[in-house]
């Protein structure tokens, strides 16, 4: 059998994995990732041929799959988060559709693939706080590498104009530093400075780190390559209780409770 | 202790729940949902007190809910998928905030809560095609209860013009039968008629359905409530292997696959 499994495996805790992807995990032979996410999966991949590379080698990493499984190697490919967002799965099927390519391998077509998605850092942020993406939201990522930032602003103005919960994928960079400042002072032309934003640092890990603050406190050098930021919408509220600060998109526009049933 | 989960328990099937959530089921007494949804998490909620309301009772689900949790049972209220996407968390929070409605509990404030989230049914269409949801994405609720239908269409067409993939939820309903055909006229006038759509059915039950179509062919007599309703931007890209044919949307525009090295 010719297998490649594409697993997202939640964003870092071993429990948030489910087990749909821990099966799949313990039917593979041979571990392609990135090193850092593979110590944390540790006790799921002792036993297993593991192929390593650094990050920033996504597509090579992607080949080295997509060889293994055809060679006939039952084989997962890991992904933190999901998989499917912001992730390998879709750099696998861009290179099954790009037969000129070199290194295209024409057995890759015959490999059973099966996508298995994983819990992403904005639902973790989200649940961390309460409840931001209980409305209409939208992913933007800031990464201008393979997206002009002509591109990215304009999607930044859209998510302004349609009022979406916003959460930014790839915040900052080493090299990027200045993006997310610019996507605030857009969104700020469209919500108030007092909308809600959480910082969602290291999600289910050791050192999580979890903060409410405000569209117009938000600032680069408060965030960094570990951190979701997801800003509220025009209707996002924050509620104190005695055990902490909560942070809620409520499901309509001034709806009253009352219609909700 | 007083103590509520707000528990969301992916697509269906019982082995898309993380460990997390199951863990968090096993430590209640007292089980509140939805009658179906408990039937389908048979083997983990046999032996505890359920509290089951119908469909469309929300309100009262999370009242009841809260009100267990402030009386020292330990609660979980349930819903399938992401409990914060479109769900129950967000109702919760905002009974906490509304302390003038009728019914308002002041010992609801001392609950402490703990949201954990689950796979939403978009990261399942979008996996079981491949990967759709690969680049920046957004999520409309076609519902017009709760927010006027000027707000949604504005919102479609804010998606349109940032190019984003969309997931419908909630694209029809029995009283509701004209607005998925209306989404799906303003989005043709951003992107081709032949841009992928996915309709995902039922996703990860036994009778589940997975198709991709094209925005041109999308209409609402082939979607039920039960049905998430994704389609692509306009580099959403289809390759058929001998296995199946999948959807994806590549990561950034026009990318070549060596600058993503």
């Amino acid at each position: 059998m010719s297998k490649l499994f594409l697993v997202g495996t939640g964003p870092g805790a071993i429990d948030w994995l489910t087990p749909h992807a821990r099966n799949a995990i313990g039917e593979a032979t041979d571990i392609v990732g990135y090193g850092l996410y593979l110590e944390m999966l540790a006790p799921l991949v002792a036993d297993k041929q593991h192929h390593t590379l650094p990050l920033g080698a996504e597509v090579g990493r992607a080949r080295v799959a997509l060889n293994l499984a055809a060679n006939g190697n039952v084989t997962a490919l890991l992904s933190s988060g999901d998989i499917g967002i912001y992730a390998m799965a879709t750099l696998v099927f861009e290179l099954l559709n790009e037969p000129e390519e070199p290194g295209f391998n024409s057995a890759w077509l015959d490999v059973e693939i099966e996508v298995i998605p994983g819990i992403s850092a904005m639902q973790a942020a989200s649940s961390r706080v309460g409840a931001m993406l209980g409305h209409d939201f939208c992913t933007i990522s800031l990464s201008d590498l393979l997206t002009p930032w002509q591109t990215i602003e304009q999607r930044i103005h859209a998510a302004g104009q349609g009022d979406f919960v916003v959460s930014f994928y790839n915040p900052v960079s080493k090299k990027r530093d200045w993006q997310l400042n610019h996507a605030r002072d857009i969104l700020l032309t469209y919500r108030p400075a007092s909308t809600p934003v959480v910082l969602g640092r290291q999600l289910t890990r050791d050192d999580e780190h979890v903060r409410i603050i405000t569209l117009g406190e938000l600032d680069a050098k408060d965030v960094d390559m570990f951190t979701l930021v997801s800003v509220g919408n025009r209707e996002t509220r924050c509620v104190t209780t005695p055990q902490q600060q909560w942070a809620y998109t409520p499901r309509g526009y001034a709806a009253k409770l009352e219609g909700a049933q």
